[in-house]
């Protein structure tokens, strides 16, 4: 049995987005800035799929411009604000995805900004009176607060958040990659300035994303050359893959809550049996809450150290259980997650991230309980 | 009849290119980064990729970055080097993609760099004196010079200029967006220290190219991040994007001398046809040429004003002729080509370009000329 629970990495891409995708890049190959035909018909499919993002949204195509996916929105938030409206301060956490932390101390290192980070608790929860107070004795803020984070699940009250921002006149943006396709967002109620997606985290193709500007916000392009996005994000629109996005966040949010529903019993059953049949185990950020202070997608679980469980990620990868140790962003660069030795520095004990989707089942999960009891015991 | 003669501003999509990327989106869902068996075939199919496509241009693989297309190329080679190497003259044409030109004027606007505009004749061709005088006068210079204008054609000799670069120590970008897939490349051979490639300008998907950096450059990454592509290019690897990418390139390679002079007949034939049928047509840059100052596969023609032309591009695409009156990049401007009018800038003709790939005919050509005929004449 192969079980994937890696999906807050990636996750598997919907049969019918690609299916679409196969068809369109046949049909629509021109150039969506072309005026001749085959160019217009492109154009208004981008178009189209645009409105449709905005009313999943409830906010105007206008706020929506497609990028090459989460980061290039991230850095694109960040580092065109911070430019435009001349900001000389900045507040994040240290559980900030790199996409976020690596720009904001880049303009810190340069000595353009005076970078904060906000404290957060032992389950990664920003403190909001440290927030404030932290808004209170600078200039003008540009503020990063993750909605979800993606190593531990750990959700943040982003409209309490964006309620204080307001208050200090600050800049709000959110990472809120994990969740665009996993919770309903109302632009109408949510007073964010900026929000980053990315598609390949709700079953659509990778390196196409978009980010959500306010239309209170006005800044440059981070990338320049051409007029496409109005002005906004230069290069020919990758058109296959925004109507791939258009159709992957349609079918996620036609079912939502059946499928929370359904994803978070799957995570409540595993949290369960793990308790029964793993001895000492524990539960990183509030990943072990079904509420909605957590992600219903992740959960990620502290186990003791024994003899098997330094090589556990690798040996349940040979049992066909495919889950991860921290962020896939952050694999390739052979250290410790930096969300995991944040909130636990001094632990020794083994972290597992298991992230789930709509095409997950309890077998899998009874399956990867036996893997690890197999693993850990035998 | 249907005739689409706009390959330069995008091509149709090679059915084997889109159905390997219909096959590997579904197989290879898991982020390349993840450190599971999916996770790391995926990252071993990228690595592949990378080889193949270096092998194509005879270099090496960790010279071969994975971007979202050309316009990311170019910027992250603008931006990156001229603040890396601290660099405070750049020299570019004034018939630069916007991808180039922009970029450059955003940081000349900014004062922190001269810009120059090098000399060029009427036909676009870079006057090579006036580039040796521009690199004696100023610093170390960053050089930004095309190898072959997207809207006339024309091809520089960036062999040559490369060596005129390398007297003065300058760093030289070549934005090759319009003959990576078209002309042979070997890296051994030429001295650039940066060129930009996208993929569906040959065949391949859009959303996906690459920038070759030369080993005696070291740059920091444009967008800041996870650690992919050797913390150069951070964000999930858009996979089926880049093996899209390898597969179209791989073809375009396999067949390069026939589709050449395939093409080139079309362009041939339909040179010699206006000429016969159309009064006084003339042509844009080097355009008319069959030789290496031109680029094979477009051709731009001048239309004497008359009570038609005005609308011609109109009327050609009513009639089902998808052609362009400039770069696509620069159709959502709504202004007329920066590139027409610099070459020609007091005229009162209608500038055309037609384009062609392997997939277009004698016929098309025909038809075209048909049309034409018909639209001015009738």
């Amino acid at each position: 049995m192969k079980v994937y629970f890696d999906n807050a990495a990636s996750t598997p891409i919907d049969k019918r987005v690609v299916d679409l995708m196969h068809e369109t890049s046949i049909k629509y190959y021109a150039n969506p800035s072309s005026v001749h035909e085959n160019g217009r018909i492109s154009r208004s499919l981008i178009e189209t799929s645009r409105k449709n993002i905005a009313n999943i949204l409830n906010t105007r195509p206008g706020n929506i411009f497609f990028t090459s996916g989460g980061t290039e929105a991230d850095n694109m938030a960040i580092n065109c604000t911070i430019e435009k409206y001349g900001l000389r301060h900045a507040i994040t956490t240290r559980i900030a995805h790199h996409a976020v932390l690596y720009p904001l101390e880049f303009l810190a290192k340069q000595n353009k900004i005076k970078l904060s980070y906000v404290k957060i608790n032992d389950k990664g929860q920003v403190n909001l009176d440290d927030l404030n107070n932290l808004l209170k004795k600078n200039d003008r803020t540009f503020v990063s607060i993750m909605h979800a984070n993606n190593e531990i699940g750990t959700i943040q009250p982003i409209n309490e958040i964006s309620k204080i921002c307001k208050n200090y006149s600050a800049i709000f943006h959110s990472d809120t990659v994990q969740t665009i396709g996993h919770y309903p967002f109302d632009m109408q109620k949510l007073d964010v300035d900026f929000m980053a997606a990315s598609a390949h985290k709700f079953h659509g193709p990778k390196g196409i994303g978009f980010i959500y500007i306010s239309e209170n916000i006005d800044i440059n392009p981070l990338l320049r050359g051409g007029g496409q996005e109005r002005n906004m994000r230069p290069g020919t629109e990758n058109i296959c893959s925004i109507l791939g996005m258009d159709e992957a966040m349609t079918i996620a949010y036609s079912n939502i809550i059946d499928d929370t529903h359904y994803i978070k019993n799957i995570k409540g059953y595993m949290i369960n049996e793990l308790r029964k049949h793993i001895k000492g185990v524990d539960f990183y950020g509030t990943s072990e809450s079904l509420q909605n202070d957590s992600l219903y997608t992740v959960l990620t679980v502290s186990i003791p150290e024994n003899k098997a469980s330094e090589m556990l990620l690798f040996n349940l990868d040979i049992l066909g259980v495919a889950c991860s140790g921290g962020s896939a962003c952050a694999s390739g660069a052979l250290k410790g997650s930096h969300v995991f030795s944040c909130i636990d520095p001094n632990s020794k004990k083994t972290g597992i991230r298991f992230s789930f989707s709509k095409f997950n089942t309890k077998k899998e999960v009874d399956h990867t309980i036996k893997c690890l009891k197999k693993i850990l015991y035998d």
